[in-house]
């Protein structure tokens, strides 16, 4: 029992059951209505997924929910949020739409919630409008260079580029009163943008179509920072809270923003701001005399949002351990959609449910138990910000950080039908990589997973040579508190786009209330195979990483990162460093050192591999190799960035991809006195990362080094 | 042998094998000549803990030095520090000493340093004298309500009552210049003050015997705050380094002390002020015209200390465990003394030294190795402030978090000769009882040290009855690191005064040239039995924490303080509270869930000792023993409280014995309006602490509960 280990029958048995029709069939629930966070349909489906993890036949051990009373925001539902164009005698002469077309029935229902900004604050703002792209500190830099007065304006913004509140951000700091934000056909529909040439016609986003989203700057719930937000928990005054878009601010469709932006006078925007809306964009401000609106016109913004406490739940399902039940592999997705979320995040969830049907059904037949639990999670309120999961990791966080092999993400399982998609932490790479060797790529002829995947997405590997490259982990789903907050190595799988096929910044319809189940069985992926191809990538990451007896993490796979990371530094930040005495040496010893344990380790793993080895030696080596990730956190690191103490993923600004903590103090540095604070913090966080990595070392050693 | 376990013979055998001749050999050589942090005596005898512990017969599995160059205050050899009454001509009418008075031949030579504040700043002030009691703020405060200008004055403060460092901070909050510190004869010989009346003629301190110590706030290396102090390391500069006192300050003999303070003039100080020098203390400010000093003398004080960088080492030796090698049982003790430190440190020094002969020489004979690795540790520079312990516990963060199981201080192994004195938190208390039953307290013809112990200090516990009273760890020796910044479960032990028939704050001639060999040998622990109790004490817990299949932490021994801190809370703030709407329900809720986790772990780990459990499951249960003092960590709760970060043991100010971060929180705003930021923060701080207690009854629970 105690040398229980991953057993190839069982895998395959798994990868077998595997059913397209019936995550088909799952999707077709989950998505058939609206279920906003904290929505009625939300909880039903907490329900839904309670009643399929407590099936006797199909279910879990076990299953839970843990609810949080967190803030949100919502549009008025008296006074809905209105943009409109007001000539000088303050007529309305335009309005935009304040819902989507209902183009095929679904967006007209009381549960599709209008386009708006989550978080943006109430008010109504006048002025004369200005085009500043996609609402970057740079572009608004340029329209100041121009001379264009931004005071008191209102800027229309593309999608893209920055994140959805840093456009509003930028555009205060500017004294722009309010920003509209819509999606050019440009970046999302490869240019197309007639009605015959979109949904339900195609996968291309419809006119009307417009991109809701959270604008809150950080994640989990804003007024419970660090702490979980039980009943009782304090809470910031929402006055006082920080991360709100400090303007008012309201997402249109392309339809409006033609009318707006086509109707602009100035001088003609940059090359790179242009569009295909089918005109020449210019900066404004203010609308040119010829066009459709009168001289002197001004945009009004109506912003009606609310922030309201709400009570949004997670749910939990445990299949226990049977050998080391306090190590768990998590595997989650959010549950909650801005619309019907077909895609997003109900893709993902219907292959969550698929999985845990046949897994489930292993279990209650008697035939399968695995060696160490496995939590699947459907976590609530995530198009907020994460907050469910961050909640979670809040209240959990030392059970989670003791015990957690690692976190599996399956959010929006298939963005498209080409490829698989990885985005992980370095030591995942060779558990995805033995798994997708394994399972075929849907219409591919037998050609496996990888062997697709490689054709897609590869970089040359000094260690490997041609291999699929791995993305890197941000905060785009509910894996960021796992990785960043708690250290936990952690992954996002998706199928997605062929790249020479569309430049679309991500599936057209995202956010938008046109993300339905018929898009997907459609357009997206018709059959589902793709989907069934994501379930079985993350169902044999899943089952190697709680079943195997050595844990299937290649901590060496560090090395390389490391060693890019350092080969950044040395290039092109080494000589202004050296100019201000700052020695890379012990950063490049560092490194030296880590890749020997690392790779001593990993060959102490393989010769145990081959002994007999006592129960208490490996769960010795799986527990270095489970930590690593956990030694790179620095709670006291990063103090301005709220969750970010993992000192290798912190959002990195700048064009150097080397350590993230060193390359933004240089970038804040590289223009001042030698001397000045600025550079002594550049002396500091190139301290904290190689304080971090011998940490790192320490603990990969042999556990009697002394 | 995974389910290998405490062998009683084995430690029959080390209790037996404990020798006290050998201590005190130990002792007369590490005592020999004075060993200064850094110093080339403190360099040989790092070398001579090498020595010992790399012993073919009697020495451990590996030792090493870890080297850390860190930031140390001396005074100037060049110009030594002066304290004198200059009168108004300027002519100098009386100095202090210099030096203490040599009066056993080891006070005079060249590596004795002379009494210093260390890190207290370089400067001459001058000024007139006035009494400031302890320095406390409440006795400046005194001082000010009666009138008495501080500004320019130099302050006569006596040691006790506040930290060496307060004494200057509270000082210069008044406009103060230059702050004397000195012990006085009724705080340190109760009262006796005569050449015959103390050492070498009795263990009393002789009048010119000064107290040295560190006045820096922190601890840890100045300059390397959270980085370990590596020859590469980022350091503050040490002009904008906080912590350091902020004037001048010297410490004096009582027999100077007398001389200044029975000439002051002004008002008579309050009756507590009061002390045992022979004469009326008035406060100043400026001496009585018909005293020794021509009216109007003023107190020159001239300060030349130097900060100095300087390489440090801690000596660290290995038993490695043969079941369970990554965890660790860490027992320690700091190095350098501040002159010959026979009591401080190298009391506990030669006990560890004992203990690792008896413990060697079974391990090299093939007898014994224990389940778990045991690691000995000789720190570094512990009197400038735990540095060596806290570089250390930077250094290997996150290994020693990972693995430890305990960590046992044995500093002063002997204070006096009257009773075993631990501090701990409460886990550890079951084992140190075990442990205590079963040896003989030395001089009580049978009675065990338990039973001796439980007369000088006991408490009525509702669970247990009457039982020896366990203290709690301030910051007082290198413990603190490991139990406020790691969370790792520490104790502190040593053998101690009876206090029905003394008063000392503390052994007399602590920090002074009278801390010799033949003092100990002759007042503290003539015949060494209490050395070699302590030595049976320390290794016994030892040896059960390292051998035992089990771990024995009681861990419901959290329980009692918990609810009496809950209790202190409900007595004593929840009136105050109530009013501004603080509910304390979520907290009692939290230790009663609490409360109940515990004692079914408890019970699970009686049960699994029943069975015959496998060794995965013995190490589940184990972790989670272990892991519970870490649940207690919170970076994020105290950020103005340098490396306290266990919520339970933040330093508490204030006389309510409860969670310390709600009670310093609640004194901060029980003056405040409603509303206040004051009281938000004592909400803040309640959460704090009902989240951590959630947090840790979560890893108590069965692992698979959701
Ligand atoms: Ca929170
Ligand atoms: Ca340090
Ligand atoms: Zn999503
Ligand atoms: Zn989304
Ligand atoms: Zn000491
Ligand atoms: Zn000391």
């Amino acid at each position: 029992l105690v040398s229980q280990d991953l057993d190839l029958e069982v895998l395959n048995s798994v990868m077998g059951q595997l059913e397209a029709s019936r995550i088909q069939e799952n999707l077709r629930e989950l998505s058939r209505e609206p279920h906003l966070a904290s929505s009625a349909r939300d909880e039903a489906l907490v329900q839904l997924l309670l009643q399929r993890w407590r099936d006797e036949t199909s279910g879990l051990d076990a299953a839970e929910t843990t609810t949080y009373e967190v803030l949100l925001s919502f549009p008025s539902q008296e006074q809905p949020n209105l943009v409109t164009v007001v000539d000088p005698n303050g007529n309305v002469f335009f309005s935009c739409r304040q819902r989507e077309e209902n183009l095929t029935g679904e967006q007209g229902g009381p549960d599709v919630v209008p386009p708006y900004a989550a978080y943006a604050p109430p008010g109504t703002p006048q002025g004369r409008l200005v085009y500043a792209n996609r609402g970057s500190e740079e572009d608004f830099k340029e329209l100041w260079t121009q001379g264009i007065e931004l005071n008191g304006t209102i800027a229309l913004t593309r999608y893209g580029g920055v994140g959805r509140g840093a456009k509003a951000v930028n555009a205060a700091s500017y004294g722009v009163a309010g920003v509209l934000v819509y999606t050019d056909p440009a970046d999302i529909n490869d240019g197309q943008s007639l009605p015959n040439e979109t949904f339900p016609h195609s996968w291309g986003l419809p006119p009307s179509g417009v991109e809701r989203g959270s604008y809150f700057e950080y994640f989990g719930d804003p007024l419970t920072p660090y702490l979980p937000a039980t009943h009782s928990s304090f809470r910031l005054d929402p006055a006082s809270a920080s991360g709100f878009p400090p303007i008012p601010s309201q997402p249109i469709g392309f339809e409006d923003a033609k009318v707006l932006l086509c109707n602009l006078q100035g001088n003609l925007a940059p090359d790179t701001w242009q569009g295909a809306l089918g005109c020449d964009y210019r900066l404004g401000p203010g609308f040119r005399p010829d066009g459709e609106f009168q001289a002197d016109s001004q945009v009004n913004m109506s912003v009606y949002n609310r922030l309201e406490l709400r009570n949004s739940s997670n749910v939990l399902g445990i299949i226990r351990g049977a050998v080391e039940p306090d190590r768990y592999v998590l595997y989650g997705n959010h549950r909650d959609s801005w619309v019907h979320g077909a895609v997003d995040p109900s893709s993902g969830t219907a292959v969550l449910l698929e999985l845990s049907r046949v897994l489930g059904t292993l279990l209650k037949k008697g035939t399968w138990r695995p060696r160490r639990s496995i939590v699947l999670a459907s976590w609530g309120a995530e198009e907020f910000g994460l907050i469910g999961s961050t909640e979670f990791t809040e209240e959990f966080f030392s059970k989670l950080q003791e015990r957690t092999v690692a976190y599996i993400n399956v959010d929006i399982s298939v963005f498209a039908n080409a490829s698989l998609r990885v985005q992980g932490t370095p030591p995942v790479q060779s558990v995805v990589f033995s798994s997708t060797k394994q399972i075929p790529a849907p219409g591919r002829g037998g050609l496996s997973i990888y062997d697709n995947w490689v054709q897609h997405f590869n970089r040359s590997s000094s260690v490997y040579g041609l291999v699929p490259s791995l993305g890197t982990l941000g905060a785009g789903s509910d894996y960021a508190p796992f990785l960043h907050f708690l250290g936990i190595t952690s992954m996002d799988i998706a199928y997605t786009y062929d790249r020479s096929k569309t430049s679309a910044r991500i599936y057209p319809t995202y956010h938008t209330a046109f993300d339905t189940f018929d898009y997907v069985d459609k357009f997206v992926d018709p059959g589902f195979s793709c989907h069934r191809a994501v379930a079985q990538t993350a169902g044999s990451v899943l089952l190697r990483l709680s079943d195997s007896l050595f844990l299937p993490l290649n901590i060496s796979d560090y090395t390389e990162t490391l060693r890019a990371f350092l080969q950044a530094a040395e290039q092109d930040l080494g000589a202004l460093l050296g100019q201000h005495s700052i020695s890379l040496g012990p950063l490049v010893s560092a490194v030296e050192k880590f890749e020997e344990a690392a790779a001593a380790l990993s060959q102490r793993v393989l010769a145990l591999q081959e002994s007999s080895p006592d129960p208490l030696q490996v769960r010795m080596l799986n527990d270095q190799l489970m930590l690593l990730e956990r030694t790179f956190l620095n709670p006291r690191a990063f103090p301005e960035e709220r969750y970010y103490s993992h000192v290798l993923w912190v959002p990195r600004t700048g064009s150097v991809a080397t350590f993230p903590g060193l390359a933004n103090a240089y970038s804040r540095a590289r223009d001042t006195a030698p001397g000045s604070a600025a550079w002594a913090e550049v002396q500091n966080q190139l301290s904290i990362v190689v304080a971090a990595l011998e940490g790192a070392t320490a603990t990969l050693r042999p556990v009697t080094d002394l």
